[in-house]
């Protein structure tokens, strides 16, 4: 049956009342290829979400990557409930807060210790904070289109800008070991710390995975000249390595981010650092409502606990590639130049033939009216929950959407 | 029986080897009159938590704000619970998002339209740059000792800062209209908003409350000059006026912020504004992970819909003013000089005759160790769970504190 949104639509009214907008973020259904996504969902469980008019979607976006074991998992949400009943913020923390460091310090490769907040973005203005208060430098050093949060300084939103935002930031493009250094000669002792993403994942670009040789560069770099080099790990952190996405990639950075993930969807983020970075942690105030929750907490310990177990990160990349290679195969069968680039636990897709993304908009809205929740702007996302039946049913959707692009583009 | 910590201190052994400070944010009370705070929950319920020592508190911190109706609320907890079942963060938003965004408009005074966050701060740094968008200026007015979350910009936080963070902050005393008349003209055509606590609520100093007058004045200036008036209503919303803080002291705001105890303790934060704002707010690209979270809106739902039918704020206040006429009564009685500042939902207590808070800091030590959490350097909060029969046995505990105070010090 065809996929309809009238009661979405009418919700949607409904928003734009109370809502500047109606639905603000990453994408409105309403006003990009309206009438072919869903507005607002019903319930999730698995993979997949049923919006309000009904229909039923096998999701690839997984809230934007805080899904990993599935919607609405049965042991994080039993440890999340458990632990609610002993309050949700309370006066003193409690010792979850020490389980969790003590975790976090076991698992991921790079850390001596752990501090935990809500958003991804209070650990990377925080780790900015710290790398600053390290050696009392200002500077730090992003690359372009990197994406570390909606902070003024991270450059991501345009209104409301003021040009003293953003003065201590310098860009270099991702994975350019050689502008980096050339920036570095150019700042001696100016530069505080370096934030990247483990590897490259822009909007409306293919994903970049780092040349050999460029992260212990990077690295040596950093030593040479006491920066900090902070890890953003936020948005592929635990989906690619257990032990952290710098691990994969073989090198240790001084200070790391987590999000997302960490807890499958109940809101903690996380900042690990080195030994070298314990002082200067020590010594910043930081505090926020909520930050010492013991419920989102509990729910941590058994997202990590299970992911350990499951070996989630091994199942994302198996579905994932999966997922890639049919896709790749599927396309070519119709003719097709689609490209498929990132880790196959983060996909980013794109017909290679387009610099408007309206194949790639066509592909998506075919997809999504037939319950397949596909981006093309944005890379997406695989999880543990996806089964290989799940992707053989995204696989068939997907031969009947190239079949839609071939019909209305050629080749 | 004596309260004693060695768990306590067993548990801080651990969390000093993998979180710098061992316990971060507003009180660690390991290096503060060490030996006597609670340093780690067990659990907490109604106005009560209980240490891993075993040992039991009346709390009037209430987790700094977010706990209003009680620890362990079963309506608000049930209502988490139950959208829970339907997944956390999720690709789309759910319905609630609407539902929410209208019960803010219906219940806040100054509410056009409203919008969701974690953090306080998400929605203070939000507003800033919202008002900057609005007239395209970007000075923004603070008052000197407000606290509006730990981002560089709030002024909170002194280490890792630059000279930049705060170039476009200009600072004026709380309730000191004619400063910031003088200011307003010193800028004319650079100020985009004025972001005050709607009384003022320092640490380690007294309360004040606005002068009659004060509030239309501010708002005067404000229009006439198009600077955006912001109520950062984070600390004390929903205890002093369930329409507003603003409301209860007769004025509207153009932006307000919310979060603590919005949800019972939760994680959600909210900005509302009026239709001036709307356009500006619409331009902003704002996200982060798990803000479009349901269940922590559910849960802000059932909080509202109960804050509303028991008149939270109401008892706060009875609650509040018995314990603030009792303290005096007794302080007097034993010949002491104690004062309380503030609204009674959020007492600030002090010796008239200390500069060292040497005194209260005896006292507040004497009260913890029967049972009784106070804090010294940061105004209380008063919850709808606190009973008569709680402030009449805190009464008791303090009359015994205070005796110990007049022991040692004298009058």
């Amino acid at each position: 049956m065809a996929y309809t949104f009238n009661k979405s639509k009418e919700m949607f009214k409904r928003a734009t009342k109370v809502i500047p907008q109606g639905i603000y973020g990453h994408f409105n259904p309403a006003t990009t290829i309206p009438g072919s996504y869903p507005y607002f969902i019903s319930h999730a469980k698995g993979p997949r979400f049923w919006d309000i008019d009904g229909n039923e979607y096998i999701d690839y976006v997984c809230a934007y990557g805080p899904m990993l074991l599935g919607y609405a998992h049965d042991k994080v949400d039993e440890a999340f409930a458990k632990q609610a009943k002993k309050g949700t913020s309370t006066t003193p923390p409690s010792t979850l807060l020490v389980d969790l460091a003590e975790k976090m310090v076991d698992t991921i490769d790079c850390a001596d210790w752990a501090m935990f907040a809500k958003n991804g973005a209070d650990t990377t203005s925080w780790a900015m904070v710290i790398a600053r208060g390290y050696k009392k430098r200002n500077k730090i050093v992003l690359a372009e289109g990197g994406y570390h949060g909606t902070q003024p300084w991270a450059g991501s939103n345009h209104v409301g800008i003021t040009p003293t935002d953003r003065k201590d930031i310098l860009m270099v493009p991702w994975g350019d070991a050689a502008a980096f250094e050339k920036i570095v000669a150019e700042n001696k002792d100016q530069i505080a710390g370096a934030m990247f993403t483990p590897y490259h994942h822009p909007v409306f670009a293919h994903s970049k995975l780092p040349d050999p040789g460029f992260w212990s560069k990077m690295r040596k770099i950093c030593d040479e000249n006491d920066i900090v080099l902070i890890i953003d790990d936020v948005r592929v952190g635990w989906r690619l390595d257990i032990k952290g996405s710098a691990h994969a990639f073989g090198f240790k950075p001084d200070l790391a981010c987590y999000c997302k993930a960490i807890a499958n969807g109940y809101p903690i983020s996380a900042i690990v650092g080195n030994e070298k970075m314990r002082l200067s942690a020590s010594k910043v105030f930081h505090t926020g409502s909520y930050w010492n929750n013991s419920p989102e907490m509990a729910a941590a310990m058994a997202c990590i606990d299970e992911m350990k177990a499951v070996d989630a990160a091994g199942i994302c990349n198996a579905r994932g590639t999966q997922l890639k290679n049919g896709l790749i195969q599927i396309a070519t069968s119709h003719g097709l130049q689609f490209e498929v680039s990132g880790p196959p636990v983060m996909p980013f897709i794109k017909f290679a033939n387009e610099d408007n993304f309206k194949r790639s908009q066509l592909f998506c809205k075919e997809c999504s009216l037939n319950g397949v929740y596909f981006l093309w702007h944005h890379n997406m996302f695989l999880s543990a929950a996806h089964t290989e039946e799940d992707i053989k049913k995204t696989l068939d959707v997907a031969d009947a959407a190239f079949k839609v692009v071939k019909q209305q583009f050629g080749g």
